[in-house]
């Protein structure tokens, strides 16, 4: 088959290392799939802004641009929290998604039985909880203008939510795309009894509904739905919504599951080109003690294989294999329950890898 | 004691229900404290938009602002749903809360013991969860300018959200005087690795906390916030943050504690002129059947008497009323594990009337 190329961004914190479990698992496809991957490494984030003076550097960009998929490991870290705004490895994130087209943001939010346990859900609450999270990404009051100004209550603080109806529109289409293949169910999040971009993001999900009878929709308020997400997770498909409600919601569906240590999720523009990343962060406090989770970095790569490649049997086989290894009981310290028998980030990929 | 002025917004679906309860409630503390009140009904939300053709008749601003408190019950239904944002009972309710000036919505989340098994949180998670969301409430995205205009994706929706120091410094205030009454802990909620609003509020905050050394302050970012309310509810004391997070979080943070038709609220201005209401809509589908729970009305009006009366006594009367009156069992549908049982609306009442 022909070469796939990766570009690869370990970023900070635990981010190298659990990127480095999942080029194992990677590895271990070229061999048993025959899959050939060329990988190549990009400096993203805060170790960016120490070695280049910028977390996004130029290089790093075209390495990217000039790959199929890119992997990420996390970036951030205190060392670099109090920086101005283009010394921050956030301005990084934002950057390659806007730089790269990133305009959807995927993120299922699926319970592992083996660790329903783990949630501070009631087990009979979460019972059957499957869902994605279909985030904008490239919008909103993320991108809008932003700035200060003197006004009569002293100095003011200004930022601006703007979408139109195309970046609405590919969005939507997307998440109902995504509920076609799944249980066809779609909520649209929005808050259009107030805000503006919400009515225009409301009647554009109208329209495009007609396309799809098949799909059951129903308009959310962004209040109801962070209630309604505790009330009844199981009850949710596909979640759509625009950038800022999209990252709160995102973040309490995956604390839900209870099994936040295990998500992936993916960045998708136009096309089959995406950018793969856990949801957990670059977790400083524990970086380079070998403690880390690298699970949710290694099923990245399995939705990488699924989204950008359609190398489904493989993506199947990584997954598996990640079940096998926590049915038989290994944990690293964040999911385990007697911390004592917690294994180490290496020994976790190695054990995942052996059971492909 | 001199005469209390109270205006009364009954509102739709089941507000005219509960605050009818709220107010036998009211009646019964004139006989026991001998306190004096004078309420005065006026029309508000879809109600006024049928009878006088806007959500906030000018009549009914005028009794509030006559007044010393305001009581309001629920407003909205899918009768007015889809009419032009004038004639929506949620323009009612942004107009009232800036006409008056209630700069501050205060959402208590309690776990009511007897209601520990209602949540979808498990309950040793939930042990000892007692906090206070303190929501901006007449500035941010809610009240900036929004338009349409067409751009090069097609036509295009704006919000805009602005915050000037004057306005974050009263919230922030506010909220750190109320953390010194309770457990001297603030948690201020922004998104600063992102917005340029989020940053001022976070440079307020840190400069007033000087003001306040005995609090202990942290920052949250508020997708982390979603995610450690789940994780941790019971860690929180009072959580600051500005309109559209408060809107979020709060609701979160009722529908956590599995007591939302138990909760009240009040919006605060300067002074001690409050409004107050329950947390729980209008329930369009139950109105008029005389089931609603008129609880967390009747709490509103202890709160009403705590915030804006001092009447303390009379308060605590009427908070261990409705104690005494669901440890004896008695419940109303929205809250009974077995539904057979529920009590109505006004039996609900009468309970706590004669408990008091
Ligand atoms: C780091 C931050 C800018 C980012 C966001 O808000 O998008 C993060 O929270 C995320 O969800 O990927
Ligand atoms: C009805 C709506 C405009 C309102 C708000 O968003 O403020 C409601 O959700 C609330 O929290 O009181």
């Amino acid at each position: 088959s022909e070469v796939k190329k990766i570009a690869v961004l370990g970023g900070d914190g635990i981010g190298p290392e659990v990127v480095g479990e999942a080029l194992k698992v990677l590895k271990k496809t070229e061999e048993l799939f025959g899959y050939q991957f060329e990988t190549e490494h990009g400096l993203f984030g805060g170790i960016a802004i120490d070695e280049k003076g910028t977390p996004l550097p130029q290089e790093t960009l075209e390495i990217c641009q000039k790959a199929d998929a890119v992997l990420l490991g996390a970036v951030g870290g205190p060392k670099w929290d109090n920086n101005s705004k283009e010394l921050r490895p956030e301005t990084g994130l934002l950057g390659i998604r806007k730089a790269l087209g990133l305009f959807s943001n995927i993120r299922p939010a699926t319970v592992f039985d083996c660790l329903k346990e783990a949630s501070t859900l009631k087990p009979e609450v979460l019972e059957g909880t499957d869902l994605i999270v279909v985030r904008e990404l490239t919008g909103g009051i993320y991108f809008g203008e932003k700035f200060r100004r003197e006004g009569a209550g002293g100095e003011e603080a200004v930022d601006t939510c703007v979408y139109n109806v195309q970046e609405v529109e590919r969005i939507v289409r997307q998440a109902f795309d995504i509920a076609m293949t799944r249980g066809k169910r779609l909520a649209s999040v929005d808050k259009a009894n107030v805000l503006e971009t919400s009515r225009l993001w409301r009647e554009v999900v109208n329209r495009i509904a007609v396309e799809y009878p098949e799909v059951e929709l129903e308009h959310v308020l962004v209040d109801n739905c962070a209630m309604q997400l505790l009330r009844r997770p199981s009850s949710f498909d596909v979640i759509v919504t625009e950038n800022m409600f999209g990252d709160i919601l995102s973040d309490e569906a995956a604390m839900l599951t209870g099994s936040i240590g295990m998500l992936s999720s993916a960045s998708l523009g136009e096309g089959s080109f995406g950018l793969y990343e856990p949801v957990h962060g670059s977790a400083p406090d524990i970086a380079g003690q070998g403690i880390s989770n690298p699970i949710a970095t290694i099923l990245s790569v399995a939705l990488m294989f699924r989204l950008t490649f359609g190398y489904h049997e493989a993506a199947a086989s990584i997954e598996k294999a990640v079940k096998d290894v926590l049915d038989a009981g290994h944990r690293t310290g964040d999911i385990a329950v007697d911390k004592s028998k917690a294994i180490g980030t290496t020994a976790m990929g190695d054990l995942i890898v052996a059971a492909m």
